[in-house]
């Protein structure tokens, strides 16, 4: 599925309830979603796992829907298939991140 | 962009870090980023913002690489075109969320 398929599916699904939680009560639910991810990693139910990591990116879909962001522009401009630091694939950078 | 070929980059790009992190320090990093985009959801900078959308996205993307998860196949599994609580589009669930 492309990024902005998601995104647009999103939008049609949730929008409505989205625009009306705003940006800091749908911000919110991504960082809770975001520590029920990190819950799940430390634990072996693989198929949670896997609804946890789209729990995540669902929340973001629809942050960026309420904030008005293209998020497969935004991939796209950020990572041209190299790191943009270091300009190498793998990326070589020195420091840890 | 496919949300499997973005995740696939990210892979070629960071995977020698990110294992090398594991998964609870790519986790801390998405958290900080995380953290990044709530700052930056507060201001007026729209690049930015995008930018910070872009890091989360991309660091959810590590973090499933290194915990063996497929984001697309996560992705599409979650969200058949509707609400997966009340089956309607747009979403018509009682509660909040």
């Amino acid at each position: 599925m492309h990024i902005h398929e998601f995104q647009d599916m999103m939008r049609r699904i949730y929008f409505q309830r989205d625009s009306k939680r705003g940006i800091k009560g749908t911000f919110d639910w991504l960082m809770e979603e975001v520590e029920e991810l990190g819950i799940a990693l430390k634990g072996n139910d693989e198929k949670a796992l896997e609804d946890e990591f789209a729990d995540v990116l669902a929340w973001l879909a629809s942050l960026a829907n309420v904030a008005d962001i293209n998020l497969d522009n935004a991939a796209t401009s950020k990572s041209d298939s190299k790191c943009p630091k270091c300009q190498k694939t793998p990326c070589k950078c020195l420091f840890s991140k």
